[in-house]
């Protein structure tokens, strides 16, 4: 298998303006980069989840809206890209990425189409709408990567702060994958973790498995593998037990959604492991860009829609047997299966919100303080 | 494959003095009974989890302890059976059954001993203490599925009364199997909900996955589908969600080992769905036979054994692929991983305890006042 691109990102527009990713699907037995050339092929590497994590999904849907406004047409340009629009929004409901990245870069081409009847620079309405939806999407990229880092940035001294206390191995624990792979780079939960271990804290990950698709073993535990932070894959059901016996200092998750209350939508899981945490007076942390935040919404439970999966994905497991990837049943063949995919931690239980503006409560307040240009906006 | 053998136990003493048993690492995909027919295959039967459930361990190691006082010899039989009740109880550490009912064979075996000092009944010693040995572990069994059967009686008005209150369907949580196959029959959870299943009461199962063995979805799903008792497997991730939108009525778990506190062991991921219980204001109770309880000890997180078994059954799930059982990796090949069995559920989580003299709060009095006879012996 080939090393571990580090530093690549994991969606990358390439000369050929084909957009480059990686199909996760196939991680951790083969890295395999597909080549996305249309709208269709992105919004379909999204439902299929060849590429999945909420800022991941918004930048693969901005690069799809950037594909199709290169092939629309100077006057229907406007209910061709909204069509197209609304077919990757439809991909995916719970994150809210990717509603975000697909306003922005409607507005972008909006914009330029407006400039361009005006000003006339380019050869055609369809040139400086592409133009527009490009350096759009390649914008939401950049600034998602940008805004991991910080992550990673403002997120350090809470480890710095427990290894300061403690001496020894800060063991922070994780679920799902809210990594560089669920990125565009740095990840969410994982960048402060990789700024640590890049400062020489010693650090240890508890790498939640997260049935059913397993993300935490396939995707979490290699990426941190590749980049030689110290990890132990452990199943869902663990943490409650390795937090009473004070193996936990800190649970950072990422998040799909966060409410303008701060409430939490995340891999279904992540409530239970927000209890716990609770429960033993583990600190509890959301990471996230501010592209995760729908400040239309208030009550997290009520709102935010919940994806249901296939029951498959609960009634078979995937794997390697021998040099191939199999799935296994693991129920009798006539048990049927339930599969929502996230579930909402109240903000209550959130000890504080990790951005790239710093960190936050999870209370309305405090996340208005730190964006006031997003949270005062009812259109955003 | 074969029916299931509803009413058959799941461990039963045959004419020819072996012992028969479901072979549980097959379910649900084929039916298979294994003859033991030695104190090593009753030990070999446990610690390869052939047989697995705190109720039914007790039942297979008192058999165990049988087989092996038919080979002691007159003279040195309290040294041998000493050493073959200590091979017994070390192939697991978690569940009390275990050397609560390897105690219980002892002392009949003990009392014996004497009674042939004195009276001279049988041909030998040997004689004499398999004959005590064989009725202990008998009564051992038939007592085990007399405490089911009654838990299943003291259970039922909590399921009539949700079903009085709410009407339709009344929708219950289990984790891991506490079902008729982890005991002689009936089940400790289960015989709660086929009590009220057998009443007519419109019951639904969600049944939690349970890594990393899974025994939810292949042993619960598999004897509530043979006994037609409707559910829907889930992953371990899910009991929070489901709860907080309100589709569990009430969770009820089986239990490893209870003490005179109330804190409850049972297998890892419980104390979280308890968390998530009290949590969202819904009812969370043990089920459990007395042979559970164990008074020597009061604070269960800090003496409670937990068990730490092999990383590989993390690393690998188990499933049936085409027709032949596979095990398949999950995560990268250098990625360790860590296997708590099981984990502990503070009483003050606990709403009660069904037991087969009804059902006491998790705590020292109430649990005292149903089993005075028990609570104040010092050497149970």
């Amino acid at each position: 298998m080939k090393a571990y691109p580090i530093g690549k990102r994991s969606i990358r527009l390439e000369k050929d303006e084909s957009v480059a990713v990686i199909d996760q699907r196939l991680l951790p037995f083969k890295y395999k980069e597909l080549r996305l050339r249309s709208c269709a092929d992105c919004a379909a590497a999204i439902r299929d989840m060849a590429v999945r994590g909420a800022p991941l999904i918004g930048a693969a849907a901005a690069f799809g809206l950037f594909l199709a406004a290169k092939r629309a047409s100077d006057a229907g340009w406007k209910d061709y890209l909204e069509a197209k629009a609304a077919e990757l929004r439809a991909t995916r409901p719970t994150a809210v990425n990717l509603s975000w990245a697909l306003r922005r870069v409607l507005r972008a081409c909006a914009l330029a189409a407006e400039t361009e009847d005006r000003a006339s620079r380019f050869t055609s309405v369809r040139a400086a709408i592409a133009d527009a939806a490009r350096a759009e999407a390649i914008a939401i990229a950049d600034e998602d990567a940008e805004s991991c880092r910080m992550i990673g940035v403002h997120g350090l001294p809470l480890i710095e702060e427990i290894a300061r206390r403690k001496g020894g191995t800060v063991n922070v624990l994780t679920h799902c994958n809210a990594g560089a792979l669920a990125c565009v780079d740095w990840g969410t939960a994982t960048s402060p973790i990789y700024a640590a271990h890049m400062s020489g804290i010693p650090v240890h990950v508890w790498v939640d498995e997260t049935r059913p698709r397993n993300q935490g073993a396939s995707l979490t535990a290699w990426e941190l593998g590749e980049r030689g932070v110290r990890h132990t894959l452990v199943c869902d059901n663990a943490g409650g037990h390795l937090m009473q016996h004070g193996m936990v200092d800190l649970v950072i998750t990422g998040a799909d959604r966060v409410c303008a209350s701060g409430d939490a939508a995340n891999k279904i899981g992540t409530y239970l492991k927000a209890l716990a945490a609770r429960d033993n007076g583990i600190a509890f942390y959301v990471a996230l860009p501010s592209s995760t935040f729908d400040f239309g919404i208030d009550d997290g439970l009520a709102e935010i829609p919940i994806e249901e999966r296939d029951e498959d994905e609960v009634r078979y497991a995937k794997g390697l047997s021998g040099r191939r990837l199999k799935s296994v049943l693991i129920c009798p063949k006539s048990t049927r299966a339930s599969n929502y995919g996230f579930d909402v931690t109240p903000a209550r239980l959130i000890d504080g919100l990790i951005t790239e503006r710093g960190i936050c409560k999870a209370e309305r307040s405090d996340i208005a303080r730190l964006f006031p240009d997003l949270a005062n906006k009812t259109d955003i």
